[in-house]
């Protein structure tokens, strides 16, 4: 497996790769990989013939007073996991070298970055979709590969990839969980023993809107009840947001029909974590 | 040659090409075509295998007020000239094509776009680098011609395509003037024959301040105060801006040292015309 730091390097090989007339799957990543990142390479593996993944902790996408500066890094395990399923690069690059000086073009995404963690997090999906963006154009993938757990950062990625007509398609794949529901996350790692068995309620509290979604109800509003009063009970827990919206669109709803996402975010003491659910009916 | 106005065909179009492995060239055009658009596509075709052009006025670019619905529009004189120079492909896709219904992504650039034209059409630049973004990812050009009578939108286009790690190269060809001086426009054809007479002030303006920089004139301010004096004794021009700034960082300077832009936007009548011309000492 190749480790590279520069993009002239990567576009290199890129064009390498292509000239071979292979297909190039890529899966973008902030490092300090877990199951549910393994999830997207082993899927890239099944569906191209190269596999690239990037592990480069973005600061565009980092609010003021965010987590940047203690965001979990650790190349070496990071390459070590990479390597044993079968990725055929890992890309990464340096802030400076995605950063120069002077740099400053920003890719935006409006109306679906409004919403859920956008309304939390201002500029957040700015600094996303612009760093994917320049991944794009240096790795040049057919099929890039996102976790359904950001279930807005998808969205807004294939916003993004349709209307800048780029040339490559954009896989979302099912949330990965821990066995007892929790939804896998670097950010995990912060939590507390009793903070990881309070954040079970993210996971639980969607289950059970999930189960009265599934038994008729159609009512957007009892959904969201049934959530926030699970999260509310819970000491550790405070609720950043619980919508239920139209998916893709994000828009609110009154009825629930077709494909629609409800989705939460939760501070679970100091750490914030999201997860969300697809019903459909 | 080949007239193609549907994303899917261009792209399909320009795959074909690339793994026949010919270079491509692109001059991106708002239509209504003058010397100076086939020049770019002469230019193109020096340098490259498979010229496109695009013909697609951009409403993105069009500020409330200025002339987007008047802008001139011959798609059928513009074909003809296009095919003339040797032209391979006509890219002239539809507004709902390339803005369907729900689109909201944009491309900026900061700093660059706040000066000069930025300053006195907001959003100008916005709309031209998101067409031109998308352009690209639909024609995947090797080379892009641009024009340096639009001094501003090379060195803005220049900044987008190395901050997003775009795959191409642009080129920036030498203004193209009719023979007594004026710079090519297609906007030159909303002038009165009286009009055209006074147009000739932007160019003869700079070619004075030109006069004094050879003769060793280093201050910005002399050369603005020359061109100034000249423009505010043509009754009908009227100033927009006349700046003196480095290229391609639009700095304001104290004094003349290595490249500079002389540029200036002036209304003739309501006619907005740009001009510049770059010194080197």
């Amino acid at each position: 497996m190749l480790i590279i730091n520069s993009i002239l390097e990567m576009k290199a090989l890129v064009k390498d790769i292509r000239q071979k007339g292979k297909t190039v799957g890529f899966v973008p990543t902030m490092g300090y990989l877990h199951e549910g990142h393994l999830t997207l390479m082993r899927e890239a593996k099944k569906k191209t013939e190269f596999v690239v993944t990037s592990i480069f902790v973005n600061p565009l996408q980092f609010g003021v007073g965010e987590d940047y500066e203690e965001y979990p890094r650790d190349i070496t395990r990071d390459s070590c996991m990479a390597r044993e399923v079968g990725v055929d690069a890992v890309f990464a690059p340096t802030i400076r070298e995605m950063y120069p000086n002077g740099y400053a073009t920003f890719v935006e995404v409006e109306k679906l970055t409004d919403k859920l963690c956008g309304k939390s997090r201002p500029g957040h999906f700015r600094g996303v979709t612009t760093v994917v963006a320049k991944l794009f154009n240096i790795v040049q993938p057919d099929i890039a590969f996102f976790g359904q757990k950001d279930a807005q950062q998808a969205a807004v990625l294939q916003q993004m990839a349709a209307d800048l007509n780029m040339n490559l398609a954009i896989e979302v794949v099912p949330t990965v969980r821990e066995v007892d529901g929790l939804a896998m996350s670097s950010r995990n790692t912060y939590l507390s023993r009793e903070e990881r068995k309070a954040a079970l309620v993210l996971s639980e509290s969607l289950k059970a809107a999930g189960k009265l979604f599934a038994s008729g109800e159609r009512s957007p509003g009892v959904l969201k009840d049934k959530i926030t009063g699970m999260i509310n009970r819970e000491p550790l827990a405070r609720i950043d947001y619980v919508e239920v919206c139209t998916l893709p669109g994000l828009e609110e709803t009154e009825r629930l029909e077709g494909q629609n996402l409800i989705a939460l975010a939760v501070f679970i003491g100091s750490i914030r974590l999201i997860d969300n659910l697809i019903v459909e009916g």
